[in-house]
């Protein structure tokens, strides 16, 4: 049904080669929810936490380690590795402009940034803390981190509540306008080279920005069903439908092999690609997604077309500063 | 005979309090060997190089995992965690102020940071990577290195000499002026607290300064024996004396448990204490100092103090800017 609906858009679409310019630029701001309004306080003392390797059972991993935001947001491997060394069965997502996407996670089981900050803190195979409660614990003796939250929430009790809306209100700013494609989108038609251009177009065409467009290339349609065609070849390569997504979730029929559609803003620094980081190349990806999602054949220029075009989406990263973060003077927590 | 020349300068050093604003505060350049001269490029480069987790065989831990600059130089643990969750036997010394330090690693065997920058990208349980041209080969297949090496270096061409160069151009920065003791020193004397500098002339009575002077708290003597004095019950709980230090390197009689004395600057931030990381609180370490280096038994009254005044020591701690690590469009490396 997915290829049918593709196919037909595409060819709706496919007549306008200003298509393009329709899609809004990146905004620079993202909404937040009515109960976590963005502040500076909460941003800062979110910033101090997202760095914060204390947040892991052995000190070693913080939230950073995994979605590094002085690379493309995320780690460049095909799956994580958290405390101990350990990994899982799905490649880290990027935090640049996660603040886009509808739902959080591969499987799209978290509803807000506030609800993802909490999960991988007590994942066994990712900060391996025990409980909320222990990470309170350690933040309450952590100088500093009182004066934080009672800055960011008007009293300084710490709380998982707090924690992670404080997360979220920092990952809210991690968005990455005035990409190439996002100065052409405002009109400046020499950001794009050529070659990008009949990549977008190309796209277009067979039907790529059916599920990626909009400004964060990551809709409509917050899930989507992959690999919709099967493969046999790709499968015994890539094991593509191993893993049931959103089915895992749900346990519902019908959600099988769904996934929260990704952002395509800044996927030429996100490889290895696909939910589990089993393709090494965008060029690659690019053919994959073709072939067992829009059922194409792509031609080797085609591919590359479309590769640089989706390197023009590749933003700017605002410049931070390293947070210095607060001390426990005289002593250190019992790393497990 | 060190306790006795311990003994002996105590005695002298006691009879002054003043003897503490005689010691200069810290300076705020470290000086750069001939053939390596800071410069504003190179230690952009360095700064990026030092955070970048591709410089480990599992693209996880960079220089920044283990001597942590958001934290006190250092990551809180007994002993670092490096990749696959490896743990060898000795703690990561602060690079704050590594700068001031004559030799560097606990056992000195590097003569300079630039040295001992080479070291722990090939060692198996630290960073991982097999050799230096394998970390090479990856550096130059990262879009953007060539272009920071031409600025640092005259030539984009990248080598072993000048990536450890450049991050040992980058840790002569990371030094933090302006403690307490420095204000104190330059003359402010209610800088201190009237603990502090109870604390301060205890620690010169006792004989701590024989070893802990000068602008680094790091000197004289670049060596001296750990533990001088045997302590059977001491030994038991914390195994001070079965890492042989200096000896391990040398093989030479007379080097056994030989390290570098380290630099006292932020000494409150980097718990737990000593080569081995077994003493998990400042308390503990001045009480077990006092006793196997000095023969002295301190008491309740004296520890508070000589800790007070080492939390006097903590410096502060320029601001950075986060680097934004040059990316590899399109593809990523076969981490192991």
């Amino acid at each position: 049904m997915l290829k049918t609906r593709a196919i037909v858009s595409a060819i709706a679409l496919a007549g306008s080669i200003s298509v393009a310019s329709a899609w809004d630029a990146l905004p620079t701001k993202a909404p937040a929810p009515a109960n976590n309004p963005t502040t500076a306080e909460k941003v800062e003392l979110g910033r101090i936490l997202y760095h914060d390797p204390r947040l892991s059972s052995t000190g070693t991993v913080s939230c950073a380690s995994c979605h590094n935001t002085m690379l493309g947001g995320e780690d460049n491997r095909p799956n994580s590795m958290g405390v101990h060394g350990q990994t899982g069965g799905r490649s880290a997502p990027t935090v640049w402009n996660a603040a886009f996407n509808e739902v959080q996670f591969w499987d799209g089981r978290a509803a807000s940034l506030e609800a993802q900050a909490a999960g991988p803190v007590t994942n066994p195979i990712e900060m391996g803390m025990k409980s909320w409660d222990d990470v309170v614990a350690r933040l309450e003796k952590i100088e500093g981190y009182p004066a934080l939250f009672n800055a960011a929430f008007g009293n300084d009790a710490i709380s998982e509540d707090k924690a992670t809306k404080a997360i979220a209100a920092y990952e809210r700013t991690l968005i990455t306008p005035n990409s190439p494609y996002d100065k052409y989108a405002k009109g400046d038609k020499k950001a794009l080279t050529a070659q990008q251009i009949r990549g977008l177009n190309k796209a277009v065409e067979i039907g790529c920005v059916n599920c990626h467009s909009g400004p964060a290339f990551n809709g409509p349609g917050t899930f989507q069903k992959f690999p919709v065609i099967d493969n046999a070849y790709l499968e015994k390569q890539y094991s593509l439908s191993a893993d049931k997504g959103l089915y895992e979730v749900t346990g519902k029929s019908g959600d099988e092999n769904k996934f929260k559609v990704p952002t395509l803003r800044n996927v030429a620094l996100t490889a290895p690609y696909f939910h589990n980081g089993s393709v090494s190349s965008l060029e690659k990806a690019v053919k994959i997604m073709a072939k067992v999602q829009l059922g194409k054949k792509l031609s080797k220029a085609d591919t590359e077309d479309i590769v640089a075009f989706l390197n023009a989406l590749t933003g700017e990263f605002p410049k931070q500063t390293m947070p210095t973060l607060p001390g426990t003077p005289g002593s250190s927590f019992e790393y497990k």
